[in-house]
């Protein structure tokens, strides 16, 4: 097996910083050494197979992005990245796992959904992968299913609040499978809007000619994102279940989160950088030549962006310094504005919902220690170590320690990067345009290990198709 | 140097476990090593000097108790555990490094008061030790003084708003220290009760007849205790100062803590085994053959116990899960009830007031993991590692990795530790009584290492006086 | 026209008291007077058909119950009061309106359903009486329909979170009510429980075996009221409507009112005596000869009584001092054991829900004010005077001023009242028991005048069927 | 003795509002009737000595200020309002009556104080008027004296948490007289801001050349506010004080007071017309050619003005909407700009604190009905009805009712009143100046009568020097 030392640089690390050595042996971590030119007699360097130096840099586990959504059908059309288009954007950003969603749909068996994401996903990515199941019918064949799925690596699963007729559950279906999680530990992961609500009001605002990409902001109101939360928060503490909120955006919704943490109940929060750098005046004020006010359609996603001058962003900060949020990943679901995004042209609930944002959450998040929001070390616990611990992976990701997979980010507080669809700029991801667009970074992705092997040099990338393994996964190891 | 190899233990960390040999070079760690035979062609064990085996136990990061108060002068008398005698207890509970309180007394210049502690403590102590400044006159000297504390390694001071006449400083006073705090980086600790309304219903209480031990708890509402950590967090908002609560103990004190962090505050709070463990109740029911009713005075302490009824304790377990409060101090400040508690016969103001707690505060906590209270890996953060980032010293201390201190506790899940005071039991600490009496722990101190050298093995000393140096602290790692 | 002087009492308000004569011309009250033998050199005594002596009594406002249910069709049978026997207990019990509910059922027009109760309480009634509109079925033609209620003096409709598939209402639905609510002005009142999930646990429980009248309690519980309250606040925060939940039992519900309130909006709630005197513990001890543990049933009411060991009772009590709650409704909802009740014996489900309690609101309530729980005030400002100015009644009824309705009660609180079924004992309604058998009110009602009419004289029914009116109400006087 | 009626009006209270006249006989209310030209036989306009015309316009209780200071001593010079010049001010703008504050200060008797205050006032009051106990020095001598203010009429005692060195009480001391509160019944009323932090706060904006009277708010931070408020509720929880906070100003002290009347505590505050007209950035914006920056001293006051943008003067209106805040006094307490406004030239320490505005509270507050902000009755609530509950004084004041002192305005809302201190323009206060320069207000006082005198008609004061009597008050008729 290929031995690799990474000398130089200093390990990141949730708690704190050292300067160390990290030594990899075949796809896991053998040592982390103090600096030094010999180990018990031994030259370490002039031991191994490659040196790869990361003086002046960051080594910090591989980024873990906990919600992605490739080549997922929604709206009519597919997310247009495929688990090889998408992993690979992620590997280039730095992140070297993701666990995407599998589905099951009204009327669809859980174990049919979940064999067809194997089926997707099996032999095409550039990292490993694992997956949350999407439950959406909860009957008592899926919820006996829902049993099973431990078995099956999987420690979590997603309900929605939103989306009638889609993927919605009501509160008795709701309260159903929140027994399941409490039995088993199984997480339950909820999409927290108030769909039949919303879709009221989108339906009017449509009728009143309101139309454009902004109005889905209007109609998605922050009222029912935190009336959902605390629905759900509810739910959760009568069964007594872990309760995991995607995508919070609206800072009622994050003092509902505190309150129930401040009560001691498991109940977590992630958000995405969507919400924490865009606003719904941004896609009020988005206009191009080719789509005109149509153009606020890229930034179309749900629970929508919100108001800046109302704050939200500011508290989705403050919450993730005070752990009232525990996480950052993407709600990676993107869609090109070409065939897809225009399908919603002169309505706006028929736009797909989504943003691509995997190739730069390490970058964007990143920026946030630039800018004083969070520190180092909560860069790090934000992006990789608490996703690993919340569902299951810790231990083999999430961390630099002896044992763990060599999932290793080298990262350059020294580079540049600039985000954007054009020349020099970086995008990876199978889209037509950037949400990102414009957003410059202090820092760089160097260098990226995923089990040991360097798949990301620079801009180059060094991996291939199938290099990705399915991660089964163990039960939440965040609870309290 | 000599080198030891720390073998076949579980490793434990703030975040998570990992099955890893420690290696250990002289005064610090070297490596943190998968466990197998040979690295890079070396045999490990072979080539070090001791091997201690951990098979079946876990590896932690030394305690570190950030709140003790060594032959402290108080109430006509002086606490009674030297620096020699509580380093040495603490060695044989698993804490490896003490935060200590130099005292600047009204009137004393605080170059002074902290020379004075150097005086004692110097060449004394059994393990590494700190101090906290103690500023009991703030003034425009003192004040001026304090922004050199950083040079001397001391990066937090303490204020009183109890004690009258004795450390008590006014909000005046605690203004122009907090601005002080907020321009160097100090932390402010702060011993939150409202002294002057305390002291007037202390003084009615004995006025009525109701002398006892017991009644030193009722002076001491909570409502007290809530007010003036409201009032801490104030002023800590008004000047922008980072605050550090000693020794909650009342629910209604940490909900005045969660509301600050909800809201962003750089607010901490610690809590003590004996606000988780020991309440008003037990307090009144305390009697004794020896001492009657006055029994009571070996658990006056201040803050005092709280009742059980009204839940306290439980809320305090709460807040140390969902880190609202973030660590486990002792506050150690023994008397003996011959010659000093016994000073508050007829009179409960006049009792010293302190318990004894270093020895058993890793025991007491690890009970807390036994039975479901706490995590393992929060077990590690609450004792050692939050107190080293809280305090500046992470990095050296707090944590098992590369160029720490090789500060490290053996600890066996499989051993038994029952506390006391008699024969058979464990106690090391300078006093004629335990505080923990009876007290049964599921696990064991199995060996101590004390910057790489074995101090405890079993229940043997194997250290000396003056092993333990002046710990020169940097400013907090744990601020958001 | 008959005039009246109701001399020498004290005439209560809510806002304070006054020793004051009550002139009372035909239906109206034409002065309220100092008490003096002349006025202008009338005297005033000697000039009136009738003189009532109040001296030594309390003066109030008739009372108004906002909230009964006379032969309300429900569980397959129907409410035991008739708008005839209904209204005459009433009227012995001091109250001299009603505001009951018409039902539009699914599948039914409201005007049909308005109409149908016009048919049922015309020429029957005792006392006057108002509708609320239940709203059982939320569509096009229902909501244009709810905008023509004012002109038929509706001012208020409820809808229900509860009872899938008989009265409930989704969320899109509450939100198109709540949104002619907001444009005229009706009041949305609100049973605020989560039906959907509270249904699933009723069918675990009697699946579980658990069939007895105490787990119908367990199974609607506080988190799901807790949990529909938010939930209504925030679509009406929404909306913009105006709320009032209606039997309010849960602590934590009135928690989420007053953090409505005092966000400023326009959120109210009542309580019902059963909820401030019965407890689930009392249900759970439950037991006769007759019906065993069935006993229990005649407190099955939805919401049901809640635990006292919980506190409930004591925060009800609270939150009418403090105005978090507003009103004392009874919901009464007479059921007889026989026939009736006992259609759940084996499944807690086919319980018909309800108590009657129409009789007993006035003294229980003023019981209250005899335990000191609440003030005399009080007393009248919940039972009269804010019914009176929630439901548009104000000016009429609630208050004793010049131009008023004569709706007066004198009250005699040197008198005394045993309520229960037996012999002796205060009991008109048309029921086979007494929820409050048993209970010792240290007052009495003494008479009863509705618009200028004696229909109540100590334990004499001096009134006739159809003496009651309908009462076209208009908007609630009580928003901010 | 004179009989009055006032016809044709609308009689406005707390609850609501009738078409009624008023029967005024003599001094007193002798009854309250239906219009209509005879009663019992008797034309009562033509029996009558006087009738006054209130068709159109509405009659009201005659506003009580419960917070103001005639010829207070205060920075060296003294408010410059006499009792005389003051009280007729007052009763041009519709207030009858007041309360005053009768000062021990530091080192006197309170009984001393107080008759000194009966010195003052005595024969030289326009209204009636009652006095507040300020204890100034809360020793064994005063604390035993405030036990027998009941006995004077005096039923509400006032501390001071600010002002170090003259009204000052510290916490040992306000505990102390908390005790006797609940003891006795006299309300605690507090000025809650930290007068030491402020102070500190105040010397280092002066010593860095700060000292334009815009500062005067910058030093009394809002936190300073909001931590005394929780401060006195603390104390006022342990010792079980009814508590009554003047002047606030902070929106995060009304969320403190929101806070504790959620739990249930008597705790009740006032603002004044200051807090929810002026705002810190119309006093850093004020400037005249003769005064320049310092036009600013006119609007000093303390508590100070508050930000705008930071949302305190909307929050003081929706906290009277919604009774967090129960009352509006004026903390009546002027000074001209010549000789004493201009005493703080220089330093904005020496301003003595006070502004004029006991003219115009009615109209205030009456504009805020016209604007939307409160409703008609809820500005007859605020300004006399709480105000004669809160302090003692209902039955006699504060209602139209039989038996009342007739206390009674007439207001026209269709007259107008321009406020200022120029040609043509509302002011009778013994100022240089007016606070309130340029406020339109969409009514007028019509007629005033204090105790069935007419003491002021349209413009022309009819009363005289003497007419006002002393009030003895009784309790709180407020407390739940």
């Amino acid at each position: 097996m290929t031995t690799t030392l990474i000398t130089g640089g200093t390990v990141v690390s949730a708690t704190g910083r050292a300067a160390a050595d990290v030594l990899v042996d075949g796809e896991t971590i053998r040592a982390v050494l103090a600096p030094g030119s010999t180990l018990l007699g031994t030259d370490v360097a002039a031991s191994v197979d490659r040196v790869i130096d990361a003086t002046g840099k960051y080594v910090i586990p591989g980024g873990i992005d906990a919600h992605t959504h490739m080549q997922l059908p929604f709206g009519g059309t597919e997310a247009s990245d495929t688990f090889e288009t998408g992993t690979r954007a992620a590997a280039h950003g730095g992140t070297t796992s993701i666990i995407d969603f599998a589905v099951q749909t009204y009327g669809q068996r859980i174990e049919d959904g979940l064999a067809a994401w194997h089926e997707k996903a099996g032999g095409n990515c550039a990292i490993d992968y694992g997956f949350h199941q999407i439950v959406g019918d909860v009957n008592a064949d899926s919820l006996a299913a829902m049993r099973r799925l431990p078995d099956e690596g999987i420690s979590s699963f997603k309900l929605f609040m939103a989306y009638p007729g889609v993927f919605y559950s009501d509160d008795a279906q709701i309260l159903k499978a929140m027994q399941v999680s409490r039995d088993t530990g199984l997480m339950t992961m909820m999409h927290a809007e108030n769909g039949p609500a919303i879709d009221v009001l989108a339906q009017q605002l449509v009728d009143a000619g309101n139309t454009d990409p902004y109005y889905h902001g209007i109609a998605r109101a922050w009222e029912m994102e935190e009336e959902a939360t605390h629905r759900a928060i509810m739910l959760a503490k009568l069964t007594g279940a872990p309760l995991y909120v995607v995508h919070v955006s609206a800072k009622q919704a994050v003092e509902q989160l505190a309150w129930a943490r401040d009560k001691g109940q498991n109940v977590f929060g992630e958000t995405c950088p969507q919400y924490l750098y865009l606003s719904l005046e941004d896609q009020l004020g988005a206009s191009s030549d080719e789509w005109g006010a149509f153009e606020g359609a890229k930034w179309v996603c749900s629970t929508p962006l919100r108001s800046r001058e109302e704050g939200h962003q500011h508290s989705m900060w403050q919450a993730l310094r005070t752990n009232d949020l525990q996480m950052v990943s993407t709600d990676h679901c993107p869609f090109c504005m070409k065939d897809q995004k225009e399908l919603g042209l002169g309505d706006f609930r028929k736009i797909p919902n989504g943003i691509g944002s995997i190739e730069h959450r390490m970058d964007l998040m990143y920026q946030g220690v630039v800018t004083g929001e969070i520190t180092l070390e909560r860069w790090v616990e934000l992006t990789s170590t608490t996703p690993a611990r919340m569902f299951g992976l810790y231990g083999r990701k999430g961390v630099i320690q002896p044992g763990a997979d060599a999932d290793i980010v080298v990262y350059d507080p020294n580079g540049h990067t600039s985000i954007g669809y054009g020349e020099g700029k970086k995008h990876h991801m199978n889209m037509d345009h950037s949400a990102w667009e414009g957003y410059e970074i202090d820092g760089k992705v160097d260098t990226v290990l995923s089990r040991g092997k360097v798949i990301v040099e620079g801009d180059r990338y060094l991996g291939a198709k199938g290099d990705g393994k399915y991660l089964k996964r163990g039960l939440s190891q965040y609870l309290i």
